[in-house]
């Protein structure tokens, strides 16, 4: 889905640098038609599912290898060019957009799985592969890859953002599940980060230092991350709950006992309502919680008896049951269309999407207030939670051509994170920062946190050529 | 466990900066009769459990509050003095030898538990908690803390090296489980990192990249971690093989099937008879496998039977079952004495204690030629092995008189760690570098990865003061 590039948003900066002509000569000569300015491909590069409009990158180069990623490093290096890694451009942040001008690499055409070992649990892919393709390339051996963002995204572009998904409250998020890295650096240099091993203490933790830097302190070519065994047993459930408050304090106490739920996803009312229209379900309209067990049968079992009991107790009687892996992944298909399906409630509406994360024992008093807030504000939104790791995102439905109503969602976002923060939690789970979320970065962590995450970002791109402006700002 | 302090051994530079007159001044105006620069002491915080010969460091203080830790900072900055943080001393690679002089900072006295938050699993400590003091803490909320590092080490000393133990198959490492931090940086700024929110996607890992730098990137002056419910139902078993060889293949058998196993610890025939001798156990001496199983009943039932079948198909059919408590807190206080139980078998020796961890399908093939290898060259040793996460210690017992064994030890670990980075493992599952292991992380991770953590320490320590000397060389 590419949102339409006609609204304008105040953006901390956009200050394109040009690509040199030397440069670009070079490029094309590497490259050959690899290479594109053409104006078509460059838009198609210069926005994301962020709400943002900003002017596309100077020039679109498709890689096909580290040799080729190192060596257009190499000339931004030398020319002092940005250079912005790009997925499949499902970032919600501005992550991809060409503030800086410069150069898009386009890391779709480096799509192998490289290495599968499944007698370690581990695989090794291109940056370019997404979840889909990589879950199909295991299918065979009884393994899965867990972190499911909404999107189909890249790998590369999971562990750029420490993306997680549905799965992450049982199986963690890519700060978890990345073990060793390939990487180029600003200087074009090829290094490699941790090994297949599960664990190690040697030296600095690089990997996770890359995981989560949004393409601003290196660009992955190769990422190992860990499969897990299919579970024997699967068993998914919906449950309706009079009031969002019942199915939010439901939650809370599943995962205070301690249940291993593999999945437990909040809906309200009204997002029910838009995800049926849009998927033709026939779901309850009300607040809604979508779970699934994994585990033993006897297992699964033991969790059903734990979960409905405590659902029970919060007034969530009725569990529905999508007993085969088509009704599964239909419920599940549904829950990662729910972004869609809520752009499509509002014909030619934007998002402005929240990502905050508290501690469980909090997420009542995050959630409830700011549902509150967006219906006294009368603002279109959908709201769906990976509420089983205290996350949840409020998506508000934008007019781009009423400017109150992206102040209004600003304002309400603010106060959104603002409370978040208060309650011991942060401006995102799992987003990033992007362009977005660059005063709550600071506001969660402090000023010296963000010094020091400006400190390394020097010392690793003196030249602030990997994605500059994003996170913060030099 | 104090080692004689009599033998030499080649160290990367032993280059001691001497305190100077004003800033010891300083030191003993702000803290009194906490600022030592008593031999006796300064002895004491000039060993550890590593069998390195350094002199000590040129005073001691015995730091009580945030406040005083980035006091003494600013003025080890001031006058470009070392500042090596001190817990309990029980570093395993001369993490806190004073190998360029300086303060050693005695987190002791910082070992408040600061907050627990059973509600969402998560507590709150100053670095100088130790592992027991803080499970002593919790056990009320019905909660406690997996990470168990054979000695009872502080919390800072385990976060610094990126410590696991016997239970991090199942519940990971000081990597996972550190979510947030207090810090002083090396210009005496104290910054957070992180929340108490489970995910975070908030700008660089700020938390892992100073867990495991082993205090040469800022001095941790509070820690949270997560918690986990106590399990409903606990079994531990010993399971004797009748080779070391089906011992392991049964575990690489037991994970790659994906039994939860909270436990699974290998000793070899030789082992076991140290351990018995220490703790007056009557194990059978051959090759054994210590195994802790934790869930509901049920789940606990599913996973023993499937590991009795696996055992079984390894000629591991005795079962000995610790049925109370107190029999299984016998069984893991004899696992976790093991080291002490070793050291004790041959009296007047210094251990030489290997850490590499592989990917599990490679264990077989990097632990049994080290123990073949180890058996020819004649030299006394035990073996210990975190096993289900590929991790095993051989520590050689060597006569510190006798330096042929020194080198003999050295070339015997020189191969071992060799065979694991070529079977895809690291040099350090979870001792961390020091000053042992320099050489390895280079041949592990590659030049240009050391280089980018020479590149981090220099921009966040330019003055070289925290823990110099340490991981590599600047």
């Amino acid at each position: 889905m590419n949102a339409p590039n006609s609204s304008h948003h105040l953006l901390p900066t956009v200050n394109q640098r040009a690509i040199p002509a030397p440069m670009l000569a070079s490029l094309q000569a590497e490259l050959g038609d690899r290479c594109s300015t053409a104006l078509v491909v460059r838009e198609q590069h210069g926005r994301d599912e962020s709400s943002f409009d900003v002017p596309p990158p100077g020039v679109v180069v498709f890689v096909e290898s580290t040799a080729e990623v190192a060596r257009v490093v190499q000339l931004a290096a030398q020319y002092g060019v940005p250079v912005i890694p790009f997925g499949v451009g499902t970032s919600l942040e501005g992550q991809m957009l060409a503030v800086q001008g410069g150069v898009s690499m386009d890391m779709g055409r480096m799509n192998q799985v490289l290495q599968i070992n499944a007698e370690d649990l581990t695989v090794t892919v291109q940056p370019g592969v997404t979840r889909k393709q990589l879950n199909e390339a295991v299918k065979s051996t009884g393994l899965f890859f867990p972190i499911d963002p909404g999107a189909d995204a890249t790998l590369g572009g999971m562990a750029a953002t420490r993306a997680s998904g549905t799965n992450a409250v049982r199986y963690g998020t890519m700060r978890e599940n990345v073990l060793a890295l390939e990487v180029v650096t600003a200087s074009g240099e090829v290094i490699r980060t941790g090994t297949r091993a599960k664990k190690s203490s040697a030296g600095y933790d690089l990997t996770r230092l890359m995981v989560g830097s949004e393409g601003t302190l290196g660009i992955m070519t190769e990422i190992t991350v860990k499969l897990y065994p299919l579970p024997e047993a699967v068993m998914a459930a919906s449950c309706s709950f009079a009031s969002l408050a019942d199915a939010v304090n439901a939650t809370i106490q599943i995962i205070q006992l301690g249940v291993p739920i593999a999945r437990c996803e909040l809906l309200d009312a009204g997002t029910v309502r838009i995800v049926n229209a849009y998927a033709k379900l026939t779901l309850p309209e009300s607040a809604l919680l979508l779970m699934e067990f994994h585990g033993s049968p006897a297992g699964v079992k033991e969790q059903v008896d734990m979960v409905q009991a405590i659902a029970s107790d919060h007034g969530g009687d009725t569990f529905e049951w999508a007993e085969t892996p088509e009704e599964r992944t239909r419920l599940w298909t549904a829950r990662h269309n729910a972004y869609f399906a809520g752009v499509q409630s509002r014909p030619g509406c934007k998002v402005i999407t929240t990502d905050t994360c508290v501690p469980i024992s909090r997420l009542a008093d995050a959630l409830l207030d700011s549902v509150n807030e967006v219906h006294e504000a009368g603002l279109p939104y959908f709201l769906v939670g990976h509420v089983g790791d205290g996350n949840f995102h409020m998506a508000y439905l934008i007019d781009p051509q009423i400017p109150q109503e992206r102040a209004q969602a600003e304002q309400l976002n603010h106060r959104l994170v603002e409370r978040a923060l208060q309650l011991g939690g942060t401006c995102t789970g799992e987003h990033g920062v992007g362009l977005h979320k660059m005063e709550f970065l600071t506001t969660e962590t402090g000023q010296g946190a963000v010094n020091m995450m400006r400190t390394l970002k020097r010392a690793l791109d003196p030249k602030n050529i990997l994605n500059p402006g994003k996170i913060f700002i030099l």
